[in-house]
C-alpha cells in the first residue's frame, strides 16, 4: 500500500470493476426481493446507501468473491453471465456472514462506519442476515437448467462448514494460550478453511458448476479457494499486528490488544523458543494488555518466528491455489486474471 | 384440555407419535452431521437433552410439521419414507426459528426449559440457528431422486416467507394502537401467514413435492397448512390471554402484560364499539399493564367482540384448510388423518 499501484494491480482493479459492473444489476434485483426493512439493512451493509436511505458511493467492498465465480466459469469456458446467479448468491451469503458474525464478536464498526446491528439492532441484524441466507439460496434454486441442483448442493455444504469454522473460531477464545488445550497452527488454518477459505472456494467453484465444468475442474477451483481463504486470513493476522493504522483504520498491535488467537502468535507459542515461553508467560497472565504490553507482545512473537511463519504461510497457501489452478485445463485468459487476482489479495493486506 | 381425550384425540396422538418414530433416526442422523457444540444445542433444543447432555425423555416437541410432511407424501399416494428428508429439513427449519426469534423476542424460558441462548450465549444461539438453517438445505439438497430440486426450492421460497413474517411481527411492536398507522387485523393474518402459516404449509406441500404429487396436489397441500398456520397462531393468542396459567406456564393474561399486539386486541381495536374506544385510550397511555389493567383490559377485549372474532378466525381458517385438502384427490386413510391433525392443533390451544 506503499508505492504506486504496478500495472498488474491496475489490471487486476480492472477485473474486479468488470464483474461487479457485470454482478449488480442482478443483485440489485435479489436485494428488491427482501422485505424492505431487510433491502435496506442489505444496502446499508452492502455500501450502496447510508443509514438515511442516500447513496453512499464509493464505500462499497471489491466484490472479490463475485469476481472469482465470473472468472470460474470464463475459466471452465462458458461466459461470465451464465454464472451471475452464483455471484448473487455468494455476495448474499457474504453480507450474512458479515451482519451475524459482527454481533457474535461484538464489532461496532465495519469500513469505518457502523456495523449493521449497531445501528438497526441485534434482533433486526440477526433477522436481515436470516433473510439474506434464504434469498441466497432461492436465488440458486430457482436458477433456470440443470445446474442449478449441483450449485445448490455446493452452497448447502459451504454454509455448513462456514459456521463450522466461524463454531471453532469463537471457542478458540476461550482455550488458553499453553498446555494441551492450547489452539495449534494446523487448528487455525482449518478453521481459517472453513471459515474463509469455505466461501471463497464456493465462488469459484460455483462458477465452474455453473458454467457446465467437469467435476474435477469445479474441485481445483473450489480448493483454489479454500487456500486462498487460509492465505487471506493470515495475512489479515498480519494487518492486524503489525498494519499501518493508516491503512487498517484500527489501532497499532490491535489484535494483541484483543488477545485474539492469531496464526501468528499461535506460531510463535508453538515455536521451541525462549521468546515463544516470555510471551506465553505474558499472554497467559491474564490481565488486560495495555499498549506497552501489546507492543513486548508483538516483539516476541516475532522473535519467535511467528511473523515469519505466519509470512511462509501465506504464502505457501497461494502457491496451493495456484497449483490447483494450474492442475486442470483452463482457458488461459481466466487463468491468467485468477492468477493475478490471488497475491492481489493477499497483498493487499500484508 | 380439561375433560378426557375423545377417541379422535387419542388418534391423532398415535398418528403423530408413528411419525415421529419414522422421522427420528433420519433427524438424529442429521444432527450428527454438525459441529458437536451445535449438535448439543440441537439435542437440548428439540428436548432430547438436558445441557449437561444426559437425555431429557419426554419433553420433546409434537413433531407436527413432520407429521405433515409425512402424511402429505401419504395423502398423495406415496410411502411415507419417501418424504423423510422433507419431515428432517422441516424441523430443523422450526429449531433454528426458535433459536433465533427467541433471541429476537428476549423469550427467557420455552417448554419450562431455558431458551438457548439464555442457556448458551446469543452468540453461539444464533450461530448455532445458522447451522440449523444450513442443514435444512444441505439435507434436501442431497436427498437422492430427482424431486430435490423443487422441494429445495419450496424450501427457499418458505425461508423468505418465514423472516418476512418475522420482520413484520417485530415491526408491530412499535406501531401505535389507534390512528391510521395502527395495525390492522387483514395485516395481522399476513404475518400469521407467512411467520407461521409458510412453514406448515411447506411442511404438507414437501410432503407431495417429494411424494411425486402433481404440482396441484402439493400446491394445496401448502394452501392448508397455510390456513393452519393462520388457525393455530390466532388459537395461540387466545391462549396467550385466556389461556389457563395451569396449562401455559405463563401468567393469566400474558400476552396483554407484554403489550402484545394480538389477533383478539387488533379485532376488537378495529371495532366501531365504545369498548374499543375505552381499549385504545388504556393501551394507548403508554403506561405498562398490571394485573389490574391487563384484567380490565381482557374484559375489553371481550366486550368489543375481539374474543368472538379470533375464534370466528381460527375456525374460518380451519375450514379453509379442509377446503383446500377437499378439493384435490388425495387417498382417503391419509386425508383422514390430516383432516383429524387440524383442529387437534387449534383445540389444544384455544
Amino acid at each position: 500500500m506503499t508505492a504506486s499501484p504496478t500495472t498488474e494491480q491496475i489490471a487486476v482493479v480492472e477485473v474486479l470493476s468488470r464483474c461487479r459492473e457485470l454482478v449488480r444489476p442482478a443483485l440489485v434485483r435479489a436485494v428488491k426481493r427482501l422485505h424492505p426493512w431487510h433491502a435496506e439493512m442489505a444496502a446499508f451493509s452492502l455500501g450502496w446507501e447510508r443509514v438515511d436511505g442516500t447513496p453512499a458511493p464509493g464505500s462499497q467492498g471489491k466484490g472479490v468473491r463475485q469476481a472469482l465465480t465470473l472468472l470460474g466459469a470464463e475459466a471452465a469456458g462458458a461466459p461470465a453471465r451464465d454464472a451471475v446467479a452464483g455471484a448473487v448468491a455468494v455476495e448474499l451469503v457474504h453480507v450474512f456472514s458479515l451482519l451475524h458474525d459482527d454481533i457474535m464478536d461484538g464489532d461496532e464498526t465495519r469500513r469505518q462506519r457502523a456495523t449493521v446491528w449497531k445501528e438497526y439492532g441485534t434482533g433486526p441484524a440477526i433477522l436481515a442476515g436470516d433473510a439474506l441466507f434464504a434469498l441466497a439460496v432461492q436465488t440458486l434454486a430457482e436458477a433456470p437448467g440443470s445446474r442449478s441442483a449441483p450449485a445448490v448442493r455446493l452452497l448447502a455444504s459451504t454454509l455448513a462448514d462456514l459456521v463450522r469454522g466461524q463454531a471453532d473460531d469463537l471457542l478458540f477464545e476461550s482455550r488458553p494460550w499453553v498446555g494441551p488445550e492450547a489452539v495449534q497452527p494446523q487448528e487455525y488454518r482449518w478453521m481459517a478453511e472453513h471459515k474463509t477459505g469455505a466461501l471463497l472456494g464456493c465462488a469459484a467453484g460455483l462458477g465452474a458448476v455453473l458454467g457446465g465444468a467437469p467435476a474435477s475442474t469445479a474441485e481445483a477451483l473450489r480448493q483454489a479457494g479454500r487456500h486462498l481463504g487460509v492465505a487471506f486470513q493470515v495475512a489479515d493476522d498480519l494487518l492486524g499486528t503489525w498494519g499501518d493504522p493508516e491503512v487498517t483504520g484500527k489501532p497499532v498491535h490491535s489484535d494483541l490488544l484483543r488477545r485474539k488467537k492469531t496464526y501468528p502468535v499461535l506460531s510463535a507459542l508453538a515455536a521451541d523458543h525462549p521468546a515463544a515461553r516470555r510471551l506465553a508467560a505474558l499472554l497467559d497472565a491474564g490481565e488486560p494488555l495495555g499498549a506497552v504490553e501489546a507492543r513486548r507482545a508483538a516483539e516476541l512473537v516475532e522473535e519467535a518466528g511467528g511473523r515469519a511463519a505466519a509470512l511462509a504461510e501465506a504464502q505457501r497457501q497461494l502457491a496451493g491455489a495456484r497449483r490447483s489452478l494450474e492442475g486442470v485445463p483452463l482457458v488461459p485468459a481466466a487463468l491468467g486474471e485468477l492468477l493475478a487476482l490471488l497475491p492481489y489479495l493477499v497483498e493487499r493486506t500484508a
